[in-house]
């Protein structure tokens, strides 16, 4: 295998979304997709995603396009789906809960085997049958114990370092936080942020300059 | 006033995220900040945050950097905070009622009216004191009596389109997708997806990768 080539941020954010083209392209059977008729599903540049899917191997063929089951495989791979990733929530409300009933639907290998909150009204209750909500004060050693790959924040903005911070102790390789905080991590521990007011405000912007994407 | 110049999608992104920023710095009781304090703090570099802020007018000084509180309440004015936005969630599960409480506490102007479902179960009842679930079927009129200025989509994928229609046609200037899948709208309407399984691909990636943002 070759050395891996570096992977601009802006390239890995649009990997998902040729993923998820891929998918509807499969499921309506279609087997063979040119660069332009992602360009026009995606709206990148068929340039742009030419170049985008030459960083990860040599998956088209000129005049013929990319063949969809390779691709969307080729894309797979690149991101590191096909395994399973084990999740624990912390912070059981609203949200947490949404994560882990949103993600029980994607079947690509992501499983939350618990959430952590720390009011006891909550400990001890059922999500599913096959998820509960546990103890904070145990969290520590239940991630320790199962060998827990992503650690979700979904806690007050107050709450999220310290979580983060008990996260990374115990062992977690991803954090997912969607606390409204930028939290401090080691430069082993790689993190996701979710800040939606952020997105709303972008949002507005773009409705009061009225521009979009 | 002068014409507006076009601003890139990139900026657009990162202005919330100075603005959080500038919140934190304020609330610290700092007056003023160069834009090498706020290179660190927001990890862009100083040049980038320069270029980006002129964007907006003249909010520096040279020699002394940016007073804080004009930055901060430059940058709400940009994005359009200082006034109310109406918002009505369609889809009334875990996800819309986080958003609708999530949301309750910005303090920014963002009101959520009401929230709809089609499930007979929940129709009518109440998620807070001043927060009730109506019927999907009386969406449209609700949306055109009270000038519902954004419309949230936390339905399942299949009912999202269906759901933008109707926001649409009722008149909404905005669509805050929370459904994984891309929508489509008619020109004068703007739309934020969220699709939080490529967020997590991403993060994913990264972990198999080890590269952080």
């Amino acid at each position: 295998m070759k050395q891996k080539p570096i992977i601009s941020n802006a390239v890995i954010r649009r990997l998902p979304r040729y993923r998820r083209y891929l998918r509807e392209l499969r499921s309506s059977r279609i087997d063979k997709v040119s660069s332009k008729e992602l360009s026009e599903l995606t709206g990148y540049t068929a340039s742009q995603i030419r170049q985008d899917l030459n960083h990860f191997g040599d998956f088209g063929q000129q005049g013929y396009g990319y063949n969809v089951d390779v691709l969307y495989a080729g894309i797979n791979a690149v991101i590191g789906l096909g395994r399973t990733y084990k999740m624990v929530i912390a912070g059981a409300g609203n949200l947490g809960r949404a994560i882990a009933n949103h993600n029980y639907y994607y079947k690509t290998g992501f499983i939350v085997t618990a959430l952590f909150d720390k009011n006891p009204d909550l400990i001890g209750r059922k999500i599913r049958e096959d998820l509960q909500i546990l103890d904070y004060a145990d969290m520590k050693e239940y991630i320790e114990k199962n060998d827990i790959d992503i650690g979700i924040i979904c806690t007050t903005k107050d709450a999220a370092q310290e979580i983060a911070d008990i996260f990374c102790a115990a062992g977690v390789k991803g954090i997912w936080n969607f606390a409204p905080i930028d939290i401090e991590i080691p430069d082993n521990v790689c993190i996701e942020n979710v800040h939606l007011s952020d997105m709303l405000y972008s949002l507005v912007y773009r409705m009061n300059n009225k521009t979009n994407e």
